[in-house]
């Protein structure tokens, strides 16, 4: 069955490292329809315009979607971030915002005293919720008499969905544990009714082992402690933050891949690297495609192909494995190695 | 002239720490009027209150206060650290939120390649707006139509003197640089606010070299890069995670000092450990009482007596360098050690 791919290389770096990741894809998903879509800071200052309604629904026909990064110093800070990468992940309701943080050979940590394969941490962040909703104002703007405010909307609905993915996620994972980190005793609202809805799912999962921590708490851990950790479910800025430390602590961004799930399947979901658009290297060919690449595995294992996604994996290690220290990549010649090498 | 310390051990390990930093207050501030409260669980378990007006108002009329830590596990979570601690903050206009981190010598941070003197950086954490306001609610609490939120207030009043704090810092500090912490791609009213609060101070002081960090990319730099920041000035809750994650990669929380300072001296400023209450070794008297230690070289310094401080940072130094490692430290040891150096 032919799959129907969006493709969105977005600004900067994206577009490079987006056409590593098909040249993967094409190699282990054969059957693929692609269609290019030109979103992002060039359609901005040509046209004025987003993500318009049409492409919106041109994209939600798709199966599945992979982004490069969105977001340039020519727009201001929020426009594109909001309109298109926020507005996709809310518009086909990407509640599991999922980022695993693995060790990988030839990798180097910054931590002293952790080795490869130490850490193998997956975080569930909420997508669809929390301060990313958009509500909030202003009055009085550029004044000394200047509010702002910024709301963070959290439901049952929303928070269980994702607590739920986690353990299910927990459940196919060997150490069967699930962190829910959230700050609950200043955020008392949204802390309480996360920490309740996880107690409660947690009682259909007694095989799972459960812990609660303060986001501030589990900032310190995932640096002393990071192997303390399976599966982390978080809300949505939680997850950003903790997601990026968990790709620091883990040899950089340069490997952290994410999934914007769906896993009811009713809208596509979509597939990124965790880094962003990096202007300052773009145009160069020097950009780390892993990243993306390994975002087309988590795409893999959303087709039912895990076979293939395990794959794409050892091979993206493999290739990061060879890699001799302080010697620059470049982009196409690491996304060929990976491709020939699966090919092979 | 006498100073009038109120003193607030509070849970845990609280009063244990407490009492080895007013051992080595006696030394060097002779003149001290102390007044001990009765404030935590214990308090809140016998008369049901946790701070009351009267209290309060006797609060209001010491110089300085000294706190240990807040919270335990018999008490709702959010309770006392809402009612006690962010209360005070909130009441005594504790705007400035000081937490220095330094990596001392005896001390190892998890990081690889990090040594004593690479880490020294403050974070001018904002204490009374954002999410710590106490704004949002539930509805349908309890039931799967339950929506909770958490709203973040922020003020151009609130944000630039907080900014204004920061710069002012760096120019007493040889390396003269500010680095704004927020996340203005998403929170675009509060981010927005800052962000222009920020540029506007910036060019009251030319001398001072700026950048601006989204909390995820600062997350990420606190642990490959903790060089780079000498001031960091950011929110509320971004200065509480920040503050936590600095504390671990410059060798931990047992060394974390912070003040909630009100640097018009309208009200009482107060100095506390970063710590918790850590109920798992409370009663112990193995906590490590540096940090409660440190936070009174913060209280000296706000008191005007620079001297003072830093002959207590310097003990504490020595102390903390003649450490053996993996030998297991007493609390009043660490306390009379310190105290008999000073007084020597
Ligand atoms: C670009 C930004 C809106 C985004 C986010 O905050 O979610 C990014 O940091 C991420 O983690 O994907
Ligand atoms: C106990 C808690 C309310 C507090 C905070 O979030 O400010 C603590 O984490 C801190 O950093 O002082």
């Amino acid at each position: 069955m032919t799959v129907r791919l969006g493709v969105i290389g977005g600004d900067g770096i994206g577009p490079e490292v987006v056409a590593e990741a098909r040249k993967v894809l094409d190699v282990v998903l054969p059957d693929v329809a692609a269609t290019e879509y030109d979103l992002g800071a060039a359609r901005y200052h040509r046209t004025g315009e987003v993500l318009p309604d049409e492409v919106l629904e041109q994209l939600a026909g798709e199966d599945v979607l992979l982004l490069g990064a969105v977001g340039d110093p020519s727009v201001p800070s929020g426009v594109l971030e909001r309109g298109l990468l926020l507005k996709l992940r809310f518009a086909f309701d990407h509640y599991v915002n999922l980022r695993p943080s693995r060790l990988w050979a030839g990798t180097t940590s910054p931590l002293a005293g952790v080795a490869p394969g130490d850490i193998d941490l997956v975080v569930v962040r909420e997508g669809t919720e929390g301060l990313y909703c958009g509500a909030g104002g202003s009055v009085r703007k550029g004044t000394p008499a200047e509010v702002a405010t910024e709301e963070s909307l959290n439901t049952r609905y929303g928070a269980e969905r994702a607590v739920r993915d986690a353990f299910e996620r927990a459940m196919r994972r060997p150490r069967r544990k699930v962190t829910l980190v959230h700050k609950n005793n200043v955020l008392v609202n949204a802390g309480d009714l996360w920490a309740r809805t996880f107690a409660e799912v947690a009682t259909e999962y007694p095989d799972v082992q459960t812990e609660y921590q303060h986001v501030d708490a589990a900032a310190m851990f995932l640096v002393t402690d990071p192997q303390r950790y399976d599966v982390i479910v978080t809300d949505n800025l939680f997850g950003d933050i903790l997601t990026d430390l968990a790709a620091a602590v883990t040899g950089g961004i340069g490997l952290a891949a994410s999934g914007n799930i769906n896993p009811t399947r009713a809208y596509p979901s979509m597939f990124e690297p965790v880094h962003g658009s990096a202007p300052d290297i773009a145009g160069q060919g020097v950009a780390d495609p892993a990243a993306a690449i390994l975002s087309t595995a988590l795409l893999l294992d959303h087709l039912d192909r895990p076979a293939e996604a395990r794959r794409v994996e050892e091979a993206v290690g493999a290739e990061v494995a060879k890699r001799v220290p302080g010697e620059k990549l470049r982009t196409a010649e690491v996304g060929d190695a990976i491709a020939t090498a699966l090919a092979g």
